[in-house]
């Protein structure tokens, strides 16, 4: 099946005059959850993970994918017609750099950004746009575009009207003397709008384009089919609705005008249509990315509340894992939590998939438990949950990492369980100035695990939506963080971790509301950090003589917060492991 | 006489038909210590500040430094003649935009880098660069360029021959595919050929510029007779030396060729003269930055050996101080210490000027005491001075605040020495992976201060010289540090700081190394700081209850290394005074 799709794309490509092709995974919008008539990688490859690339030329081709993903790129891809590649370590540039220098590698130019082109450019190949997808052409079956309804989001979640947004991001614009902007990040369309969407998984989005102009008039792009009568008349008269098929038009009629593009975030496709038709292209993030991320008061309400509520189905999970051991599997497990979740008001779905990893499959940062992998979760062994919940007031993302029992845990793990627990209360913790970046801090989060010669390889924390992406822009906490200020209203993960290759995983993860420091003496504006998720760490994991006296403080008050915001919620026969999880760490 | 020099400037400017011209405080190396006949902007205004630009119109002028030289530039420039503007608040790029908008503004590109030029053609005034700087026309007793002899830098001091190190920029050059790099960092030169110089003040170099080719070959452009025989005999046949004037035929003779320049580092004229030749120009670091910075093992002893030396020339200047009260004066003082460090061997100079504030003036932060600026030591109040010395084997740099009593300190000013003390001891504590920058270690300098909402406006570090200069890039800690990992064999300052302005100012520095980490169990190389610096912090100024116990250790292993290092060559009458400053600080 996959050798037929193979060369239908080669003989197409012929045609075309190409020497190869390239083809992420990735959609018109760049966005991490893809609707099914884009999964062309796993199409043309059979390989479904969520980060990958092929790369076909008329005698090899390759597939890529990342750390993550090893093992399922080998089982689910033929060796026969891929060479399996590691993403980062082995890019798909430097394979074009060796087996097509100088050649003509097709791109679509709506699946790929300005800046990720450039490192094909910089290859040595010739990197040639196709007007029409090749491979679209030759895969028959072709799922339609999802048409869900876009649904308002109402002022009473949203906290801010679509015009008073309108008007900023006009602002804006007039500020930076530009006239329009373009945004291709359905999220930044929902905030903007003030809609949401089911046209993807996981993320509540509607996949659309918009044109904003400096006189804070939108011109939607999105089929009308999505837009029922309530939802086209709450977007109102200042924004227009046309069909996706207008979009180039539209571009064109911006002749003349300054048009910022997201160079990162956007497809190429965009500039180049820009330039195309006389328009100053100007570099620039996305308007809608630090307004966006920046949560209004009733958006922070709606996320406490909605954390609060999350926070009783996970704690009954967390009690109902103290019989799991010998009964339960990592898939099992998992859909018990959503199971707790769906009894919880107003939740919508799951925020990402969630990650259920016993022992040592908690080793692998990105574990995705399947029919295939999954296994019983046993005594006396670890057990690592990252999950989250969509509700229809805020998105909540927790992990938890908990000791099987019924025997004590090793000392060594005890160890590393702590320091990473050390970590997490540091960055919760922290007190900064206002302009410090996500780079600036990441290290809080790690010191106690460097200063034994341990760390994590993944970045300590991610920007999360209102109702929205689970990851969420620009901001981040990592040594990779973009030089952006961390602002009051932006919500943050804060999950260190440590893994054991083949042993064991440990993440801790809550969820951090910035929020100005009242500080009597202060010289300047400082943040600190609102924890927003409540859940218990379990102690059979820490070491209390690890930990300093402050340390201990936060933790006990930690606790004292949970049983008080999560206890009165709790039913019956959950509420006393829930107190007894609450108690002070000295009174262990 | 300003008048006159200023009048004379607007008719050479009329003269060559342009609008206005801007002078910035730099001369053909962009370096911080310039010589005579580069003090343009101080013959111009009379401004002598360090930073700085002027920037002249037909009909108005206006001379831009920071905020250290706000006092300073309104006491040397004339009001008639000069708007005085704040050089980073009010930038003279938006000076211009105000006032001489898509007007012709003449700058010399010898003067100026690619990126800061830059920031003046976004500003959107035409930037037309000069042959001949027309402020040299009319300064008619320019002095003559420094031709002080250039001398071998040994090799049981370099630690690396010179044929060795162009060998590895050749390698570098090819492995980038580039055929040459132009070197315009006279410190670069120095350390790639192993000679130093006394061209200009602090900074031991001999100024010149150099063309590294692939093949490791060096085309030196520095006048003959900076080159003595036995220099010229050092320097060998795979170094060709030519005199200043041949540069431009140098480059020219480079079209066709792939060519490293340093936008940041290097004046424009350089990527202007080879882009004008048929040279295809690419951006790049300096490439001797990056191995200059990682001293070998010989520089690392060497620069031990001279802490250890200095630091008894800084620990009797110490025990001097108790005495300074009520007698002596910032100048006084900064005056003794050099005194007690030209009895050390191997002795040849300051390494910056040093920073001398008593009480109100060591809030500045960059304070220099002068004539004019010069006061008397006071009891009961604090001193700090931040100062350096270079010898033939390294350079020093630290700063002690003290307490001049004999009454006790006020309890505010400890809570904030200490919480810059332990600042400092965290950085020095820090143990890290290779690939950190910067960037990501700056706030454990921070986090103490943030904590009480107070922080210092300086960066924490910058790196330090083998007998070079006392600020070398490429690697510093701060917020804004380039994304550039940090090393072993770096020598990096640790300097965190509390000013309180009108009032008092505190600054902690030591030197440090940096070490390969030997952890056990590390997953990966890690990285550790060696203190080179030995001198006691005053005790007066500590609040021991704010210590935790990790850092009093330190602190008390660090006055026993002090002891143990200096001790033994302190004078009879020091001696003493040195053991009970080191002693533990439980003892008290």
């Amino acid at each position: 099946m996959h050798a037929q799709r193979l060369s239908d794309l080669r003989a197409e490509l012929a045609r075309l005059g190409l020497d190869g092709f390239i083809v992420p995974r990735a959609d018109e919008h760049l966005g991490e959850y893809v609707p099914e008539n884009a999964e062309r990688l796993a199409w043309l490859t059979g390989f479904t993970g969520s980060a990958g690339m092929a790369v076909v030329l008329a005698d090899k081709a390759a597939v890529f994918s990342d750390g993550r993903y090893v093992l399922q790129l080998a089982a689910q891809t033929d060796p026969a017609l891929w060479e399996r590649r590691h993403l980062i370590d082995e890019p798909p540039q430097g394979w074009l750099a060796a087996n097509a220098e100088g050649r003509r590698i097709g791109y679509d130019p709506l699946l790929i950004g300005e800046e990720a082109l450039g490192r094909f450019t910089e290859a040595g190949v010739t990197m040639v746009p196709v007007e029409q997808n090749p491979l679209d052409a030759v895969w028959k079956d072709r799922p339609d575009p999802p048409m869900a309804a876009a649904v308002p989001h109402p002022l009473e979640r949203a906290g801010r009207s679509a015009e008073e947004k309108r008007e900023e991001i006009g602002k804006i614009l007039r500020a930076a003397k530009q006239d329009a902007a373009v945004v291709t990040d359905p999220a930044s369309i929902a905030w903007l709008l003030n809609i949401r969407g089911t046209d993807v998984s996981f993320n509540p989005i509607a996949l659309g384009f918009a044109i904003v102009h400096a006189d804070a008039g939108v011109e939607l792009f999105m089929a009308p089919q999505k837009l029922p009568p309530a939802t086209r008349d709450w977007l109102g008269n200042a924004v227009s609705v046309q069909d996706r098929p207008a979009l180039p038009g539209a571009l064109r009629a911006l002749k003349g005008k300054r048009v910022r593009v997201d160079a990162a975030g956007s497809p190429i496709w965009f500039a180049q249509a820009l330039r195309a038709a006389g328009a100053q292209v100007v570099a620039g993030m996305d308007p809608c990315m630090l307004p966006k991320a920046s949560k209004n008061a009733v958006e922070q309400q709606g996320t406490r509340n909605a954390h609060a509520r999350d926070a009783v189905a996970v704690c009954r999970f967390l009690h109902w894992l103290e019989t799991a051991a010998g009964n339960e599997t990592e898939v099992s497990a998992a859909e018990r939590l959503v199971a707790f979740r769906t009894e919880v008001k107003d939740f919508v779905g799951e925020s990402f998939p969630a990650i259920s990893g016993a022992g040592e499959d908690g080793a692998v940062i990105h574990y995705r438990a399947t029919a295939e992998t999954d296994r019983k979760m046993k005594h006396n062994e670890t057990y690592l949950i990252d999950s989250g919940a969509q509700y229809l007031d805020g998105t909540t993302d927790i992990t938890r990492t908990i000791w099987t029992g019924p025997e004590a845990a090793p000392n060594d793990i005890r160890d590393r369980f702590t320091r990473v627990l050390k970590g997490h209360i540091a960055l919760a913790m922290a007190i900064f100035p206002q302009g410090v970046g996500g780079g600036h801090i990441d290290a809080f989060a790690r010191n106690a695990l460097w200063q034994v010669g341990l760390d994590y390889d993944h970045g300590t924390g991610h920007g999360v939506g209102s109702y929205l992406s689970v990851h969420e822009g620009p901001v981040s906490i990592s040594r990779a963080a973009r030089p952006i200020p961390i602002a009051a209203g932006m919500i943050l993960s804060n999950e260190p971790g440590y893994y054991l290759p083949g042993s064991y995983g440990i993440r801790l993860e809550n969820l951090l509301l910035v929020q100005p420091a009242e500080l009597p003496n202060a010289v300047k504006p400082f943040l600190r950090f609102e924890t927003l998720t409540f859940a218990p760490f379990d102690r059979r994991l820490i070491e209390p003589s690890l930990l300093g006296r402050a340390e201990t403080d936060w933790l006990d008050t930690y606790h004292a917060k949970v049983w008080e915001v999560v206890g009165p919620h709790m039913p019956k026969g959950d509420r006393k492991w829930l107190q007894e999880s609450c108690r002070k760490l000295e009174q262990m």
